[in-house]
């Protein structure tokens, strides 16, 4: 993708998402009224819904040959990775939005041709938007974040994993989890896999692992990552498909290698 | 204790955390220095000890009747409940200060005779306080906190938990503790006690269990969830001991008889 392309769609992209999350705040101050899809774990909002349906219709008749892909339904239908997408979580972490009213972001990955060129991350409630473009480096609103330390250690690190990762599953030995708990500094789990994959890009944990993300949930954490020196692929240490659900070790590079041969073991 | 008394005592400790924080977020900006105890889990930094000795200067001269029991080593040797005792942890989160620069709090638990007066817990970087006088509710910052709801159901609450919880050891069964992440809508994991009390008193969370805590990183969360009509005990259901270490479940209390006697099996 041209430099001066790509900027101009950052720039609306920016733009947009700030707009999206002051309609988001103004509607937090309102009633919502909540739909729940199949399961109880996944609550879809109005607020999630027409937000969604904003970055569409804005997308659309801005860059009418663009596609989207989303959770909510506004999307296309994709099935290569062919000319410029957007891949669109209008609300990553639904959970946090109902239950908390915060710790929830607006995540935005644009790709062309497959590569991951934009990435925007906004944590709507705190004001915090992290953004990249490819090769040019990774930005918590305005301060440049530094590429990830180079004397991280198994053994003091802070790893992001919800604590259904550690019970018994059909996927993976949780034997084997629950001893990279315990040879860890500790676990966090914010319930927001866009601001987990944020909290590695910065530093402020060492790495994030998850059983079964869609592309929406990783599609610009994975470009926020990678341009601070980071590593993502799934959890077999195959690359990360966009177009799928992927489960996903995203990670300071000093601790990839153990993580995925010493802890995860897929039955 | 006196309510005009409980005030002023209140007054200056406001006054003197909001000092401290400010303190606080001027070292953050300097390069601290980080020591360590017995084990790599147990960080102590610098600002740490400064924070609790800046405290013990301030009770001693205003307050010399007063008692103080802290992590740091500028407390008194404390055998009763007698008296007024003040119980603070200058950096509850230590390891979230030192990997991620925020997510922790000083934590201010003042008891009469045993009986608990008067909470402070302060999210310094996000500069947050929260704050309960007994029998004069809770409060964040400026606003009033609700009575915690009574539409509380374990299967749609979320459960405050380190991951290690789950894990295969000596004291509970942690089978039942993996069926209790099954049962409900999901779990967090923060890091600091005092924190994750706040969000449980928040309404947030609507539970956080932990296997030990020490007298500081609970004095204050259990007079603040108190005052929400939420219910602190061990994890046995005896209650807290504020003078020595403790297993907490701390909750709404419409989940606490389930989350007690179904899901919480010492061996």
């Amino acid at each position: 993708m041209q430099k001066a392309i790509r900027q101009n769609i950052f720039d609306n992209a920016k733009h947009w998402v700030y707009e999206a999350g002051e309609r988001i705040r103004d509607h937090m101050q309102q009633q919502f009224q909540i739909d729940t899809k199949s399961n109880p774990n996944d609550l879809v909002t109005e607020v999630d819904k027409a937000t969604e349906q904003f970055f569409a219709e804005k997308i659309r008749s801005t860059y009418p040959d663009h596609k989207l892909i989303g959770e909510e339904g506004y999307g296309d239908r994709v099935e290569s990775v062919d000319g410029t997408i957007w891949i669109i979580d209008p609300i990553d972490g639904t959970m946090n939005f109902v239950h908390q009213k915060r710790n929830f972001a607006i995540s935005i990955g644009i790709y062309s041709d497959g590569i991951g060129e934009i990435a925007l991350i906004y944590n709507v409630m705190d004001d915090v938007l992290y953004t990249a473009l490819k090769g040019e480096g990774a930005y918590r609103n305005q301060d440049k974040l530094p590429m990830l330390s180079e004397e991280v250690k198994l053994e003091t690190s802070i790893i992001g994993m919800n604590s259904i990762l550690a019970c018994e599953n059909k996927r993976v030995n949780e034997k084997r989890v629950q001893q990279l708990i315990k040879d860890t500094r500790g676990t966090r789990s914010y319930g927001s896999a866009a601001l987990e994959f944020a909290y590695v890009a910065e530093g402020i944990m060492d790495a994030y692992i998850t059983m079964k993300l869609a592309p929406w949930d990783f599609a610009a954490g994975y470009i926020l990552v990678d341009e601070v020196g980071g590593m993502t692929t799934q959890a077999t240490g195959e690359p990360v498909n966009v177009l799928t659900n992927n489960t996903i070790v995203t990670c300071n590079k000093q601790i990839y290698q153990s993580i995925i041969k010493e802890y995860i073991e897929f039955k």
